[in-house]
C-alpha cells in the first residue's frame, strides 16, 4: 500500500459522524489529526472552535504577488447506519476491486485529502506553491453547516481570496474531468387555505361553500400551463437563455441523458417544458414543484367530510439571473390573485437562497479546465447542478468569491448509504489534480 | 309529571348506546321494555335478534281493507361522552325550561314514543286504528344499521306496506310542520396518482419529471368550471329540475336562507353553482366535493422532495334522478380523460347510495300535509336534505315503499352532543301528529 493510501485509512478511520454527540470526541480528533498533519507539512495552522466542531485553517506563507485560492473540505461524515448492511466495518476502510470501501471514503475524506497530499507532493517536488493557499475544512456539513457563515463573516479579511475550488461534487463518468459552475437556487413558500370555521358534513353543506383542498388544488393547477410551463407572471423574465455552446456540450455529458433519467428516477415518463432536454430542465430552467399538499381526510377508505382547511408546500428552483425575494413576492402575487372565491388565503414565504453560476471560461475557469485535462483524459465535461450548495452561496455572498467544482464522486459512490467507496483511481487522479490546478490557476 | 312524560323518562333512562358492548344487556332491556309496552297496548309483537341488538316489531290486526303504514324508529342511542360536559347526567332525564333533556331525547326516543303514544291515545279514543300499523324499531341505528337491511330482505313479505313514516328528522323551526321528501344520493371514489419509483430530490430531478402531486391538484381543478359548476361530462344529464313551487316554498323555509347558511358553516363566503339559494344547492344540485387530498411531505417546515404519489378522496352527493353507477362511470371517464401526462393514474370506485325523493303531492304526501296542519300552525314547511339517509334508500329498495320524514328535531337538540334535548311541546305534538297522520292516511 502507498503512504497516500496509508494516510487516507487513517482519516477514514476516524468516525467523524457529527450528528452523532456520542462521536464529538472523534469528530475532534479528526480536526486534531488533520492539524498535525498540516503543521507537518509547513503550513501554518488555526483550530477554531465554535459552538459546534471545529474548522480547521492551514495557510502557506502569502506573498501579495500570488492569487490566493482557498479550497473547501468537509472531514465529518455521514452516520454509518444501517450498520447490518455494510460488506465491512466502515471505519475499517478496506480495498476491494480498486476500490476503497468505508464512511466518508468519497465524501468528503478522499477527495479532501487528494487536496492534501497534492499540496504536500508539489511543496516536497518545489519546495514551495504558485499560489496563497487557504484550506478550510469544517466539521459540520454533513448537519448543514450551521457555524459556517458565522465564521466567515467573522473572518472576512483573512479568508480574502482570487478563487475557491472544492471537489464534494460529482464526476458525470469514470475517468471523466468534469467541472462544475452553476447550481440552482431555491425559494420556498407554504400556503394555507381556510374556509368553513370547522370540518362540515359534506352532505349537509357541499355546494353552498366554496371546499378548501378544491381550492388549493386549483391554486396549485394555476402554477403551471398544460406544457409543463410555470404561469406566474414575469417568472421567466430574469432568466439567463442557455448558450449554445451549453447545449452543445450537455448532449455529449455522458449519464444525463433522457434515457438515464427515465431510468434513474422511474418515472412512466419524462415530462418538462418543451424543448429542453432533461439535463437542460433540472440544470438551467427554473421550476415550480409541490413538495407536500394535504387536506381533509388522510386515512384509510372514505368519511364525507368537507373540510375547513387545506395546505400546500412549495419549492421553486432557481436559475441565473433569477433573484429569489423577487420571485416569492411574484409567486405570492400569483396566489393571491388566483385564490379562488369563497376561500381565504395565508401565504407564508420560507427561505431561500439564489441561483449560482461562474463563467467557466473565465480565466480561472480555462485555467480548471486546463487542469482537468492534464488530469482526465479527453475534454472537460462542464456541468450545472439541479440542486443548491449553501456553502458556495455563502462564500459568494461572504467572501465575494466564485467556486470552481471539481467533482471526483462517482454515481456509485454510495455516499451517504452503506458500502460508500472511492476508487484508487480517482483518489490518485485527485492528488495529480490539485498539483495541476494550483500551477495553472497561478497563471 | 303527566304518565306520558313520566313513560319517556323510563324510555329515556336504558343506557341503549348499541356501538358499547359493555351496554348490549342495556340495549336488550331497552327492547323488551319496548315488548311490553307495545304488547300492553294490545299490539302482537315480535323481538327479533340479529347478529348484533335486536329488532322489535308490532302490529294491530290487519285487515285487507285498510291501508298499511309502517312507522320506523330507532331505540338505540349514541355514547353521551363527555360526561363532563352534560349538566345533568344523560340518562337521569330532567326537565329544565320546557324542555326535557337527556341522551336520546330528541334522537330518536322523544320522537319514536310519541308514535307509540299516539296509537295507544287512538286504540283508547277509538278502540282501533284507522289503518294496519307495523311499527318496526331497530337498535343499530347508531352504528349504521348492519343488520336492518338483511332483516328486510328476510321478512319482505311481512313487512309489505303502503306507505312509511320517520320521525327522525329536523324541523325547520320550532312548532313547524315539516315534511321531508327528498335526500341527495352519494358516490365516492379513490384516486392515486404515481410517479416517479420513489421520492425524489425535487433539486436534481425537479423540471425533467411530473410531479404527482402538481398532477393531482390539476386533476381535481378539471373537475370544476370557475362559477362552481361541476365539469364532468354529462353529470347533470338525469338531474330532475327544481319545480317552480320548489323554489317559492323554500324561500320561505325559516333557518335555510342563505344567511343562515354562512353563519351556520362560518366560510368567509358562500360559494356555488350560480342562480341557486344555499338551500337549492345543498337539497336539489349535486356537488363534486373533496374529501381528502394529500401527497408528499406532511410535517412542519419544508422537505425538499418530489414525491412518488398522492391521493385524492371524492364524494359525489346525487340528485333524482342520477344514477349512482352512471355518474362513478362518467367521474372514471373524466378523471382517466383528464389525467396529465408523466403520470399513472388508479381510480378506485367506492360505495354509493341513490338519491331519494317522494311526491309530496301524491295522496300520501297530501295526507302528511293535511295531518302536519293539524298539528301546528301554518303551512307544512316541504324541505329536502342534502344528506343521504341510508335507512330511506333500504325502504325504496328492497320494500319498494315511499318514506315520509315528518321530523321534529330542532336544530338546538344537541342530539350526538351533550345536553341533547326535546321540548315537551314538540312531544306532546308528535303524540297528536301520529293520531292526525294515521286518521289522513287512511282517507
Amino acid at each position: 500500500m502507498t503512504p497516500e493510501l496509508q494516510e487516507l485509512f487513517t482519516f477514514l478511520a476516524f468516525p467523524s459522524v457529527s450528528t452523532d454527540s456520542k462521536h464529538k470526541q472523534d469528530v475532534l480528533s479528526c480536526a486534531n489529526w488533520l492539524i498535525e498533519k498540516l503543521s507537518g507539512m509547513g503550513l501554518s495552522t488555526e483550530l477554531h472552535e465554535t459552538p459546534g466542531h471545529p474548522i480547521v485553517i492551514a495557510r502557506n506563507e502569502h506573498s501579495p504577488d500570488k492569487k490566493t485560492v482557498l479550497i473547501y473540505g468537509h472531514y465529518d461524515v455521514q452516520p454509518a447506519d444501517p450498520l447490518a448492511l455494510w460488506d465491512t466495518p466502515p471505519f475499517a476502510p478496506e480495498i476491494r476491486d480498486g476500490k476503497i470501501y468505508a464512511r466518508g471514503a468519497t465524501d468528503n475524506k478522499g477527495q479532501m485529502l487528494a487536496h492534501i497530499l497534492g499540496i504536500e507532493k508539489t511543496l516536497k517536488e518545489k519546495g514551495k506553491l504558485p499560489v496563497n493557499i487557504i484550506l478550510l475544512f469544517e466539521g459540520e456539513e454533513e448537519i448543514g453547516s450551521p457555524n459556517l457563515a458565522p465564521f466567515l463573516e467573522k473572518h472576512k479579511q483573512d479568508l480574502a481570496c482570487d478563487i475557491i475550488a472544492i471537489s464534494d461534487t460529482g464526476m458525470v463518468a469514470p475517468n471523466t474531468g468534469t467541472l462544475g459552475y452553476g447550481l440552482r437556487g431555491i425559494a420556498c413558500a407554504e400556503v394555507k387555505i381556510t374556509g368553513p370555521a370547522r370540518d362540515l358534513h359534506s352532505g349537509l353543506f357541499g355546494g353552498a361553500v366554496a371546499n378548501p383542498a378544491t381550492a388549493v388544488a386549483q391554486l396549485v393547477a394555476s402554477l403551471h400551463l398544460p406544457d409543463g410551463t410555470v404561469a406566474i407572471d414575469g417568472f421567466y423574465d430574469e432568466v439567463r437563455p442557455l448558450e449554445d455552446w451549453e447545449r452543445e456540450m450537455w448532449a455529449k455529458v455522458p449519464g444525463v441523458k433522457d434515457e438515464d433519467f427515465l431510468e434513474v428516477t422511474g418515472s412512466p415518463a419524462l415530462f418538462g417544458e418543451p424543448n429542453y432536454s432533461s439535463a437542460e430542465r433540472t440544470w438551467a430552467r427554473p421550476t415550480a414543484e409541490v413538495n407536500g399538499i394535504g387536506g381533509g381526510y388522510q386515512g384509510e377508505g372514505s368519511k364525507t367530510v368537507l373540510p375547513a382547511e387545506a395546505f400546500v408546500k412549495l419549492s421553486l428552483r432557481l436559475v441565473p439571473d433569477q433573484e429569489p425575494q423577487v420571485i416569492l413576492q411574484k409567486l405570492k402575487t400569483h396566489l393571491e390573485k388566483h385564490c379562488p372565491p369563497g376561500v381565504n388565503i395565508e401565504v407564508e414565504l420560507g427561505h431561500d437562497g439564489k441561483p449560482y453560476a461562474c463563467d467557466p471560461h473565465s480565466d480561472f475557469g480555462k485555467a480548471a479546465q486546463r487542469a482537468l485535462k492534464a488530469t482526465f483524459p479527453g475534454e472537460p465535461m462542464l456541468i450545472r447542478e439541479g440542486g443548491s450548495i449553501p456553502i458556495v452561496q455563502a462564500f459568494q455572498d461572504i467572501l465575494g468569491t466564485d467556486t470552481l467544482l471539481l467533482g471526483l464522486a462517482l454515481a456509485d459512490a454510495q455516499i451517504h448509504s452503506p458500502n460508500e467507496n472511492f476508487p484508487i483511481q480517482n483518489f490518485e487522479a485527485g492528488i495529480r489534480l490539485n498539483q495541476a490546478l494550483l500551477e495553472e490557476l497561478a497563471k
